[in-house]
């Protein structure tokens, strides 16, 4: 059986959503962020980059969003969850996950992590101050350019809409509203209507 | 025939070597940085991230390295450079090409490119002191955990290996040396007798 380990409302949810969607069979394995649980050793022999998701398969585990999500559709080929025999639009939904990897979560972290890129409190601070501004550019972007509808490829559902949906999520830490991009926010209110976000929600605020 | 947009040396180099690797028909295009030409309208048409590497098809254009390298993969798949029918090694792959993208390409870019995330001098010049060691632990990580031997894969030659050397080529701009990093060094020096990326090279060197 499959198990993700996960924070509530990190970006594993992006995962956890794709399991449902997938009708995977799988557990949760919560990480306890609050008392710095990835950085101990027993999570390091999980994932010892000491981040979430990981997933833990019967051939080992795999880390990092974008992988995740592929395996898991191509696990579930039946399901549909990415256009697996186009390698253009595949390489389209991969573009757009790398995307909200490498430059909006990136982008978020810097209000969060900063210590990850500075150690001074003066360099901290002014990511902290400056991360709705990138966060914001990052969603125009993503606005005017990657989200097609209904889905971020147009008519294909795909494993870029939960992770799109996950990271819109996260606007309000930065003070930002989904209804300043119109699609964006079309996009989440379509998302939240799926039952498979329904469960993956409800189960994460249970156990967060 | 596709078109690589790409500056010498930058990832593109990753994409540039795979396409060598495929023996794909292709024509390279020469963004300038020197002069931002990757901030003009006629570069913004190609790619509204005024990044490179852009991949042009004749379906349309492709970004982000990770999405390009696998287009590449997936067709000219008799050239073998991903494990396509192989979901959990295809997203091992995908983890190091995630990890590269989002983390050591981002822990790099905040020597060159720290106002993406600050304004003050004073931040950026915090960013750019600290890059060499975020690089550092990078490299660290991929000697202990990611890379395995010869290639990143194991046996199996894949897009992770053009991506990490790429990477790796970067470390004396941080005053980092590859051999302190005993499997890293040896997987430089071992793509340094490909073909393929002495081609790549040779092109970029000409035109840089």
């Amino acid at each position: 059986m499959l198990k993700l380990y996960y924070a509530p409302g990190s970006c594993a949810r992006a995962s956890h959503i794709a399991l449902h969607e997938a009708g995977a069979d799988f557990e949760l394995a919560l990480v306890d962020f609050a008392s710095a649980e990835q950085r101990t050793p027993v999570y390091h022999a999980v994932n010892p980059k000491g981040r979430v998701p990981a997933l833990a398969t019967d051939q080992g585990i795999l880390t990092e969003t974008p992988a995740i999500l592929t395996y898991i559709a191509q696990t579930h080929p039946e399901k549909q969850l990415a256009p697996l025999d186009d390698p253009f639009q595949f390489a389209r939904m991969q573009a757009v996950n790398a995307y909200l990897c490498a430059t909006v979560h990136v982008a978020h972290a810097h209000s969060r992590r900063g210590e990850r890129w500075a150690d001074t409190p003066e360099a901290i601070t002014e990511m902290k101050r400056k991360a709705p501004q990138v966060m914001a550019q990052c969603f125009t972007m993503i606005e005017d350019n990657l989200l097609r509808r209904p889905w971020v490829l147009g008519d294909l559902y795909s494993t870029a809409d939960p992770y799109l949906f996950t990271i819109t999520q996260w606007l309000p830490f930065h003070d930002l509203d989904s209804t300043d991009y119109p699609k964006v926010h079309e996009h989440m209110r379509r998302m939240l209507e799926r039952p498979a976000v329904h469960t993956a929600i409800a189960l994460e605020t249970q156990s967060g």
